[in-house]
């Protein structure tokens, strides 16, 4: 077995120390306009403050200062997990302060930071609501106590500010003793447990690549082969397969039980497979996230289909009205997808980021970046209730946006994937420059003979499919474009206005390039119908349209008054046009049902009502991510086709 | 405000004050023969054995022995309302010895009523599971504790045997202690609360009706009306909704929450209402039941769409594969229709009642008796586990039958509803008698003038559609059959030989009957195809296929080795034909679908590959009822249809 000992304090959330295509750090890549600026800007000046501001106010961050004084067995806020996400905003403005750096949110974060550390106890151990006099004994509820998750988080934190220029960060040093504590109590010699939420796995790699500790990708090791031998308790509505229990790594074929811890794992599974040289292990990786993505993702790159312990469904399960396709379970597809990519350097994995980071990701935080979706579901069939801006909510599952949860594990989880998003851009290799995203970027980089590799990229991506790939500084290098799967075969390119072959799924140019070079991708964002396969069985007989990466969806605001949600099919027949973000469509308002009736409603196929098609209306889909943030509405990506 | 006074110490689970039609007790109806009667048989030699050797084994009964000589605190088996599966079997039993005597099952019966009868305490509490030092104390956890829920349950097993000739039963009297001591605590001067789960409600009602004693309905009024005003706390995962405390019974417009209390609450809300006078209340009843009829129920009669929380969905959200559709849900839907029927006449009652207790509830038992589903699925994706009879079941909510479970409502509430389903069959009027459901029947009774009805019934259904009654006693008086909604506009009769007319949802004869007068119905039970309302989104492109009641499946096992379950569809051009219990349909098997590669699944309308019709194969669809007889088998009673 092969552990790496170096030190790498560069980079964004994931370095392998082995890759086919090398991930770009911060100093590297730099998201310098447009949408995903506008996105990061909102993460920055809005989305970090609303998490600390709700973390203060319902002492979530006080829980900290009062295990530090000693009062917070009589006093402990929130659930047993909620230190979580106070890491996770930490993690957030590591990453935005690396990124940007900012005096007032240095500061913020310092003080949190102290908080924090103060309540790490002389053994490292380092949890808010377990272990002291009065509270539950250290790791007595391995199942649901999540302390592992939560040291996981910590982790995370500290890899991010480590590799943002502070390798000395306080935080580091928590998380470094933090580590030991768990590796004295859990290693080799340890405990012979794991926790019921995976997310320590990934972390301790990430820490060993950041610090070059061998021990703690060691200890990721031990936790990924312990998974899976049902160790962990059940419950009458929890078996071993929640928690990934049921069946060792190797052995599984697909994702099951809770998606998010699902996906965690899978991540951290994959790092360790990396960091251990153990391509069996990534085999069994690869081979589980394939036919998860085939038969077990929303077409949003959603994952989980059931409510019920927010799990993954049976393959080709995905109703689009119980869709809970978590928020934070896209953000664990969007880590499973960016190792798998940086080892195959395979397109389809940077077609699902996109898909998943533009569709199942951004749908959570509404416009104004001050409430969030937890569950997304892909079919609204009733109003929800308004939420109230002031107002906790307690129902993380209600297909409502609410400016904080009792569980609210995905606004910082939002907040630490914006802070960092740029990470999943670009990458390099040996002889170029691979862009995986579209977005203004400015890239530099050096290849490993010592080449500079440095780009500036102008789109109006997602909304407009024109890329523009300007060179800064001349150079002999490949440059490689990815060429999404729904333009292939649509996409033109030229170079300094003479057209290019555009083919497969990479437009790759290389040359010697001159400073002023530009290359300029057309893609096909002209709106389309998509179907799924036969076997999901919840769409049959609709289509969804798509606009270049981007989901649209209909909502009950955009219908022409007096027409009802539920009688309208889409004319499938009539090509969709594009508007400025989505597209508008031809759609049938169905006269003659009588499903409004309360009578028995199912009928002999040669008695039932043929829905008649009636007036044909015009309608407006707008993405899907940008949903009810015109108020409750009712929605649909799936519409039944007409015609 | 009118109550009964009159003790009414005859008749089936329900017999209300007033009512349209009344029903008749199990000394004027007798199933004697053919499907029903082997079902009768099946429960009362092998079910009620099942449940009490079970209960017995892993302490349920035990525990009334433990609070009796003091030691249940130390030593409680179960969860916390364990006590109601042993009232369920007392009740089963009750009405089994009610239609049968038997000395050695009386002796059993006696034997379990003295064990729970010492559990009783001073003033009239009885539960096994509060209460006592090192217990937790009484009415502590409303919500969760389900004490009221246990009473409802010992009042309605205690109501069983009071009409089954033994009003001074040991059991009776307990239940009138248990009565008055809830009544002193809950009543109109006692505590302002209401049991997580309703049961309580149409329990007092009966014993009311039973023992003539107003008071106990009074305080199911109270009941009644204390729920909705959100005094039950609420969880993170159980919203007010859940436990239909969200808004009052009044202003309800559809049943809502967890789908066994919303079901259990409404027949209690209902026999409120008829006790009462109170016909806004019942037509509140009405309105809700009519629209859960119209959107929330499943083609089998199941209710309840989500595994989440065993609850409703939204109105329309049908799901086959993910239906919860609890069996005791179904039986609660099986109460509310009944109460419906007995106050409007109106045959709707009757169908819905048919097509639940021959699909949703005895898909429920295993064809040996021996093994029971929980939760009911009306597809089946993936092979469920084998089930060992040895083993109790943690995963009630899993589908498959199992032999008993950690939470075992079902097995107890399919026993007490087989031994009692004969009260279902047939009421009588001022003037006649009405057949509600087929079966081998002898029905013997008298008007309120004192005419004499006494008819035999004989009947090959619910596989053969003809029915004969034969009139053995002479009399003046009308004879109503209810013409099943499916087969209205197709049934035949005949009197004697003589084609009669037969319009409408009723064939009513009236006349001076001689004794030997032979009435024939012959009802249409050929296959058909079967659609749902548009609105039903989960199964657009699909029909199911009915022959008379029976929703028929297809499985698995039943089709030709090597053809992929998958992959085929039903060809609805082609007539479906009669097997002896089900039918033959033509299947086409779809070639050239790609859904088994572990690509991104989603096409392009364009694009994607269309199912090509291969090869036709014949079938045979089996009732729903009787699915996963022969080992676990994959199962769908919505098929996608092909033409």
């Amino acid at each position: 077995m092969t552990l790496t000992t170096t030190a790498v304090l560069a980079g964004g959330p994931v370095v392998p120390s082995r890759s086919v295509l090398r991930p770009l750090g911060p100093d590297e890549v730099r998201i310098s306009g447009g949408f995903w600026a506008d996105t990061q800007e909102l993460n920055a000046t809005v989305i970090l403050d609303h998490c600390e501001t709700w973390m203060e106010r319902i002492g979530w961050i006080g829980n900290f200062d009062r295990a530090a004084d000693g009062t917070v067995a009589d006093h402990h806020d929130g659930i047993e997990f909620v230190d979580s996400e106070v890491y996770k905003l930490l993690e957030a403005m590591a990453w935005e302060l690396g990124r940007h750096p900012d005096g007032a949110l240095e500061a913020r974060y310092s003080a949190l930071v102290d908080r924090v550390a103060a309540a790490q106890e002389p053994d490292g151990y380092l949890h808010t609501a377990f272990g002291r006099p009065g509270q539950r004994p250290r790791y007595s509820d391995l199942e649901w106590g999540h302390e592992l998750y939560c040291f996981g988080h910590l982790i995370q934190a500290a890899v991010a500010r480590a590799r943002s220029g502070h390798p000395d960060d306080v935080l580091v040093r928590v998380a470094r003793r933090l580590a030991d504590h768990v590796d004295r109590v859990f290693g080799e010699e340890g405990r012979d447990a794991i926790c019921g939420h995976p997310e320590i796995e990934p972390a301790l790699v990430e820490l060993g690549r950041a610090l070059g500790e061998p021990r703690y990708v060691e200890l990721a090791r031990i936790f990924v082969e312990r998974r899976g031998r049902r160790t962990l308790a059940t419950t009458l509505f929890q078996g071993s397969d929640y928690f990934l229990d049921d069946m060792p790594v190797r052995e599984a074929t697909v994702l099951r039980g809770h998606a998010v811890r699902a996906a965690y794992f899978t991540a951290g599974a994959a790092d360790v497979a990396v960091e251990t040289g153990d391509d069996t292990l990534l085999d069994a990786v690869q081979r589980q996230w394939g036919r998860t993505v085939a038969h077990r993702t929303y077409l949003t790159g959603g994952i989980g289909s059931h409510h019920q312990n927010e799990e993954f469904g049976a393959d080709d399960e995905l109703p689009p009205d119980r869709a809970y396709a978590e928020t934070c379970a896209a953000i664990g597809s969007v880590m499973v997808s960016w190792r798998l990519l940086l080892q195959t350097a395979d397109p389809s994995h940077a077609d699902l980021i996109e898909r998943t980071l533009l569709n199942a990701v951004l749908v959570s935080p509404r416009a104004d970046g001050r409430a969030f979706y937890y569950a997304n579901t892909l079919h609204q069939r009733q109003l929800a209730s308004e939420t109230h801006d002031d107002e906790l909510s307690e129902r993380a599952e209600a297909n409502l946006r609410a400016p904080w949860f009792e569980v609210s594990c995905c606004p910082t989880n939002v907040a630490r994937t914006l802070a960092s998003v740029g990470a999943y851009f670009a990458t390099a290799d040996d002889d170029g420059v691979q862009l995986h995203q579209f977005a203004d970027l400015e890239v530099d980089t050096a290849l490993p003979d010592g080449r500079r590799v440095a780009l500036a990229v102008r789109t109006g991506y997602p909304f407009d499919g024109r890329v523009v790939v300007s060179v800064t500084e001349a150079s002999e290098f490949t440059l490689c474009l990815r060429i999404p799967a729904w333009s292939r075969g649509r996409a033109r390119a030229s170079l300094n206005g003479g057209a290019l072959p555009v083919d497969g799924d990479t437009l790759r140019v290389r040359r010697a390039f001159a400073a002023g070079d530009e290359l300029v991708l057309e893609l096909d964002t002209s709106p389309r119908f998509t179907v799924a396969p036969g076997g999901v069985d919840a769409v049959r007989g609709t289509v969804a349209v798509e606009r270049g990466p981007l989901v649209l969806c209909l909502e009950s605001v955009d219908l022409p008054e007096g027409i009802a949600f539920d009688r309208v099919r889409i004319d499938t027949a009539t090509t969709p046009e594009s508007t400025a973000t989505g597209a508008s469509v031809r759609l049938i308002v169905d006269d003659g049902r009588d499903d409004a009736s309360d009578d028995w409603p199912y009928r002999r196929l040669d008695a039932a009502v043929t829905a008649r098609s009636g007036r044909a209306v015009t309608a407006d889909l707008m993405p899907y991510a940008h949903w009810a943030n015109r108020g409750p509405s009712l929605m649909r990506v799936w519409i039944p086709a007409a015609g």
